[in-house]
């Protein structure tokens, strides 16, 4: 099956034992973040806000202070000279820290203070610009976030070889060249506009979906997503479900992963996918390669991998009409006390699930649609950075990529270039990793169901457990061990590309 | 009123602010780690336990260097030197700083160490040892704990003047010295055995308690709980309520007060009470003084005054005449849907409330027996670290304490020397603060009566904003500006004694 080397517990000596101690350290501090975010985010009481974002501040120049010391770099040293190769977790645990430390030590400590200055700044105006729908509101700040983020990519460029943007990039995916992006976007971008048209006529041509009750007991929503969850695997003895504005992924390392969702009142179904989405997430982290805990090598890959995760499962699994059938009479017991049963038929929900229509929003994207607007912003955001767009003419821009990808341009900046967060609040080269997740996840999807020739018939009574451990073995217990390119290879046999993604949105979309 | 000088927003330069910007460093850390204990004993899933203690592990050890670092030693004397006590705060802060920094420097890192794993390990014999009522099963790692404790002692001792045992005190009291507390302890362990007596015929004379419910709907419990905290000034847009095996108040800073409680079938007087106890502890942490938050001078004074604050409410507040005028009607609604109307009446409540038997068990105590408790433990664990008396003949010595100090001997150790967790776990010198507490409750309650003649019939409405405004003045706010001393002669016009407790016992069980 796979070619990934056994994952034994590191006993390491000397500088190793240095290196590892000092990373594990970071990681727990980390670790204590994270749930002190996701605290915030589901039981902080208001008023603690701003004394919640001094302790999250304090922990995060600890750790930084902890991963720029001057010694790491002396460890890091001596055991890359040391390592024989001889365990490849070893090297490639080094090699994680290595990364980590160039681009710690590469960014100045007042451009990271700048750059948090400047996004905070910038967040705050952004509000207000999208509230008052006046992008020149924000253009000041964003100018200043643009300024810091491309000196922050240049910093770390240098250190680590790459241009500014791939710099950027590097933050959430080590192994992302935009050049590479480019390549396989561009394979997509040109289907875009045919297959929703494909998708729209198919609509128009088939019945209705009917919808699903418009108001539902929170507590029978949270039941639903609690028994699919524990069917797809998650351990609640390692992990938590609760409710926050956005649903998230988070908690305090693999035995303490912690999703949220939403529920509300007129979607039942968006708080359905977005639970099965998180949960995506959290058999990843659940997931991890037990033996190398608190090391870099024993993190997620990146986010193209996290984002696969969550994908596949909420896109590919869920919609599949042999986990709908197996669903179907779970979710008309749990949401459907007064309903037409109709509306619970596998066929039904799978229309529900799988509405298409020119949306100019991207989280509200359906599967057709969405790809256009990641694309759309990864070529906005590398422009700018690379200095080919000026931000004072990004609403510009957005209407011409908006017609040009999706056929339709937005009537104000608040749902066009103000729509997301990212930009304003310093998340830059982030974008990509949603799109390459997808692809990634049609990817995985059409290799597991090749090799696991039963997966079908199991998802039909509910056993995810072939797929999820197929997962658990190429993806999850891999940690860090490889680059992204690699890992993708050694699932799939082939170099991640659009064409899985291509096939499956003409199969689900373009095929009748 | 009160001799307290305004706290003014602080301003430092030069090594004052150096420090102010340390300590502030280190309790950012501090509440980071009350958060995760938080969180621990409310939400975490069982399976992170063990990371959780590397996280907190972690975080105590990098608050431990900050403090540690030699350099506070070099801007202490120099802010010393410079401070012509001008500002009472700003002196109040240094003389803080001066005793953390000489505690934490004092220990040697190898005996916290050495201290932290003892307790665990006793700890951990110690739940076995009370399952098995088999005293010889810890007392190896008893006497391993003692020996740290000892040590612990001498050295912090050493740096602050003080002996052993007083530099144990001097963690959670500041200003307990074991002689002081030996004369206010020996004025009231005379008189126990014949308040017990007195109550115990008065409560024969009496009728017997109509019990409450012994089930109540959680969800009402908790309400009438809420109801009640607001009415004594809880702000929940800066604290919560929520559920715990042991209550306690925790949280994350002044602006991030968490209670907890627990409701148990069968005794819904209890959940009460440990709402409302816990509620004094957050009220009092709520109003600490705003200009010197982050500072140490902003904290509560010692484990005394804390104490005080939480039994003043619950012993008290909650069953003063007025305060159940007012609370019966809203207990009625909340607890006794059909329950006996005679059940909800105020003496009934009062009775029910008040209830004294001779009990072995120090955390089921009623107030007059209470005190004796902690007597036994402060006498025992004095003696031991004076090496006065040896851990193998703590049995004997508990049962010849009960039996002078309560006229009961408990038949088996698990009721006896084995029912707290405080020695196994390293908490030695805490226990005299219960009574301390006690007492200085007694001592403030009676002062405020005095100073506020109107209390009892704002009470009887209702209305606890005269009574807590007052503890806002003269407690809460001075944070620890001054001793505990001198804020209990500040706010009552007396040293701290015995006498207020007695007189309150004399007139609640005695009078009569």
């Amino acid at each position: 099956m796979s070619a990934v080397p056994a994952a034994e517990s590191p006993a390491p000596t000397g500088a190793a034992a240095d290196l590892a101690e000092r990373f594990a350290r970071i990681q727990r501090i980390e670790h204590a973040v994270e749930l002190i975010d996701w605290d915030t985010e589901t039981m902080m009481p208001e008023g603690a806000a701003a004394g919640r974002s001094e302790i999250r501040a304090t922990l995060s120049v600890l750790a930084h202070e902890l991963i720029t010391d001057p010694r790491i770099g002396d460890w890091l040293a001596d055991a890359e000279e040391r390592d024989e190769g001889g365990d490849p977790w070893q090297t490639a645990n080094l090699r994680e820290m290595r990364r980590r430390y160039l681009r710690a030590t590469a960014i100045p400590a007042d451009l990271v203070e700048a750059a948090s200055k400047a996004a905070s700044a910038c967040e705050m105006a952004w509000r207000g610009a999208r509230r008052d729908n006046r992008f020149a509101d924000v253009l000041p700040t964003l100018r200043e976030v643009l300024s810091c983020e491309r000196r922050t990519g240049e910093a770390a460029g240098d250190a680590l070889g790459l241009s500014a943007y791939d710099a950027l990039l590097n933050q959430f995916e080590p192994d992302a060249r935009a050049t590479e992006i480019d390549r396989v976007f561009d394979d997509l971008a040109p289907l875009l506009p045919g297959l929703t048209e494909a998708a729209l006529e198919g609509q128009r041509r088939a019945p209705a979906p009917l919808p699903l009750p418009a108001v539902v007991p929170v507590e029978r929503q949270r039941q639903l997503g609690e028994t699919l969850m524990r069917h797809l695997g998650f351990d609640f003895t390692r992990g938590r479900l609760d409710v926050s504005l956005h649903p998230f992924c988070g908690g305090g390392g693999p035995d303490d992963v912690r999703i949220t969702t939403r529920f509300v009142d007129g979607d039942v179904a968006s708080a359905f996918s977005a639970t099965l989405h998180e949960t995506g997430h959290a058999l990843y982290e659940q997931g991890l390669p037990l033996a190398w805990r608190g090391q870099p090598v024993g993190t997620a890959r990146g986010m193209t991998a996290h984002e696969s995760q969550s994908m596949l499962v909420e896109i590919h699994l869920i919609r599949s009409p042999a986990f709908l059938a197996f669903a179907a009479p779970l979710m008309r017991q749990a949401l459907g006390a007064d309903t037409d049963p109709a509306v619970f038929e596998p066929d039904n929900l799978f229309r529900v699930l799988t509405r298409v229509e020119r949306s100019l929003i991207r989280v509200d994207a359906d599967e057709v649609t969405y790809p256009a607007h990641v694309i759309l912003r990864f070529r906005l955001e590398r422009a700018m950075i690379d200095g080919d767009l000026d931000p004072a003419d990004l609403p510009g821009a957005w209407a011409d990529g908006m017609q040009s990808l999706i056929g339709t341009v937005p009537p104000d900046d608040a749902t066009g270039c103000l729509q997301d967060i990212h930009w304003f609040g310093g998340l830059w080269g982030y974008f990509p990793t949603y799109l390459l997740g997808r692809m990634m996840a049609a990817q995985l999807w059409t290799a597991a169901r090749e090799q696991l020739p039963d997966m079908d018939d199991a998802l039909r009574r509910g056993e995810a457990g072939g797929l999820i451990g197929w997962l658990r073995t190429h993806i999850h217990t891999v940690g860090s061990l490889m680059s992204n390119d690699d890992l993708v290879r050694a699932a799939t046999g082939r170099r991640l590309d659009a064409s899985a993604l291509i096939a499956h949105l003409q199969h689900r979309y373009a095929a009748s």
